[in-house]
């Protein structure tokens, strides 16, 4: 009985919170959604931690911060029409602890056929809050 | 100058810990990997936390606890033969938090060609520590 009232009492105050934090970090992704779609890669870098120990599983393993991301994003982006218009849809987060999340979701780039045409995929994301606010340290995207 | 004596203390004092806990998951994954050269798919599917919120990413998501995931392996791997002969590599853990951990690395099956010969990819898995020891909540394999 005391044990139920604790929790929901738990429950009643960390809720709100876990709310909260799961709003910012939707608000990070619809930023970089559209940093992406106004053809801006460097912000939607920004996203990431800039640590050596952050991690992008594509089809290879790109390690070295936003730089090194950034460049694979370049490498694999290389135009504004290969980069197409990114929308994120079925994105679910989940406050693991507070200061780590997890995030998965799909993409979709609408494309000309000439740069590739559509493409879409899941991802997932390990998220850490920071002093500068959540920031992605670890991207598995297929 | 306190501030690095105490930094080095709690290096000192978690690093141990540390290790210890990525042990753990490394014996668990070893564990997984024996069950399935040994085709046991109920073994090697107790290494997910059984739980509605457990999360399996490959082409499609797959949710529902350990049944759910049995399922998706017993379709995608119907036979003895179609499992092949699994091993994990460039496998690294970090520990997030005491009771979140990230794991990273590459599969590899060898099969023989008539069974879809060999395959490849690389996952993410999400780990949390349970009373029944570190139990994977979410897989991104592709």
């Amino acid at each position: 009985m005391i044990v139920d009232m604790l929790r929901w009492l738990l429950l009643c105050c960390f809720t709100p919170l876990l709310f909260a934090q799961a709003d910012e970090i939707r608000t990070l992704l619809n930023n970089s959604a559209e940093a992406w779609n106004q053809g801006d890669l460097a912000a939607f870098v920004s996203g990431y931690e800039d640590s050596p120990e952050t991690t992008f599983i594509g089809r290879e393993v790109t390690r070295g911060g936003t730089k090194a991301i950034l460049e694979r994003y370049r490498r694999t982006y290389p135009s504004r029409d290969a980069m197409g218009d990114l929308t994120f849809s079925e994105l679910e987060i989940r406050i693991l602890v507070p200061s780590v999340a997890l995030a998965t979701g799909k993409y979709q780039l609408k494309r000309p056929v000439a740069a590739g045409g559509d493409a879409s995929g899941r991802f997932t994301l390990i998220l850490r809050k920071t002093t500068a606010g959540w920031k992605i340290i670890h991207d598995h995207t297929s």
